[in-house]
């Protein structure tokens, strides 16, 4: 039984839904000695978030923009948390919507993704920085 | 510290909400040998969901169709994705909202779920077909 | 490896959203001698759920109350599951949305959250009473 730990810090992104799969494949692969166990995924903010969905069509990723813009309305009225900007307080419960880790199994060495799932960065911020995540597999 | 993983094909199920804690727990319970750990649900799809809710009256199941089915509506035309079907692009969204995969407490070599939690398979397309779902338990 | 799993029975709190971070840590400070891992937090409830927000600002909790009220209302005719009152389903469904479970890398021997980031507890009833949670901690 072993533990794997890596942060990696992600590029600025535009507000919206990001592929990132790739990105978190390759922090892992050069040093993952684990065959069969659980890789999680989180990220250190409270304005973006993680999930895993399409990973074939971006108009899929774009959908999903409109649905939580629309969903989450900015200038709601009754907020009273709004001194950073109409785009703060919707980003703060997006980000609870869709969460802060996704879990994925690991099998031979390798996540155990479904054909068509890939991890997305979901940047709720209009310019919401670097964003910080860590990596951990445990499994043997 | 052991690692135990299996995979499962559950049944096509209808569009709506099923109770799948006995196929779950069958699946694993044979070689459980885990008595303090995690368990892991992950399901291998971008238009089904996991989740846990309550275990007992149908009703609650049935409400969580028609809730979902208004709060993602179809055909909004502001949807590009739409070609697989009004069904289609709100499945993606639901999933994300709700979540590939649900993390449980085994104790006492059990799943540590509380009284009136069970797991949900949530199917959000109209003919979604068999779903693939990989059960990770970690522990001692 | 190592696993450190807990029970804790959080005090009533009434409904809205409710900084824990601090009982969930005190919880396994005294036993952690897990260095590098996984932290997961779990609820045994359908009616109440786990969340990762903002830990600063008060005004994020209560605006979090706000928009789950309006987006899952309560006295839809629609509902089925309506003999244990009101609150009742709309809380099966934000309990849903929001998780039952929350999972938090451990680093250097403690949780590494962000800066900002704080485990919420979210109680979507009008009565709640106490709340069982379990905490599991694996890694070396």
């Amino acid at each position: 039984m072993m533990v794997l730990q890596k942060t990696i810090e992600l590029q600025p992104r535009k507000r919206g839904f990001h592929l990132i799969t790739t990105e978190i494949t390759r922090a892992i692969e050069g040093d993952m000695n684990i065959k069969t166990g659980i890789c999680h995924v989180f990220i250190k903010h409270t304005s973006a978030s993680l999930t895993i969905n399409e990973n074939a069509d971006s108009t899929v990723r774009k959908d999903f923009e409109t649905y939580f813009t629309k969903a989450v309305k900015e200038n709601d009225p009754d907020f009273l948390h709004d001194t950073e900007g109409p785009d703060d307080m919707p980003a703060h419960i997006k980000s609870s919507l869709l969460g802060s880790s996704v879990s994925i199994p690991v099998s031979n060495g390798r996540l155990a993704l479904g054909m068509w799932q890939g991890i997305y960065l979901c940047e709720h911020r209009n310019y919401g920085g670097s964003r910080d995540i860590v990596i951990t597999v445990i499994g043997e």
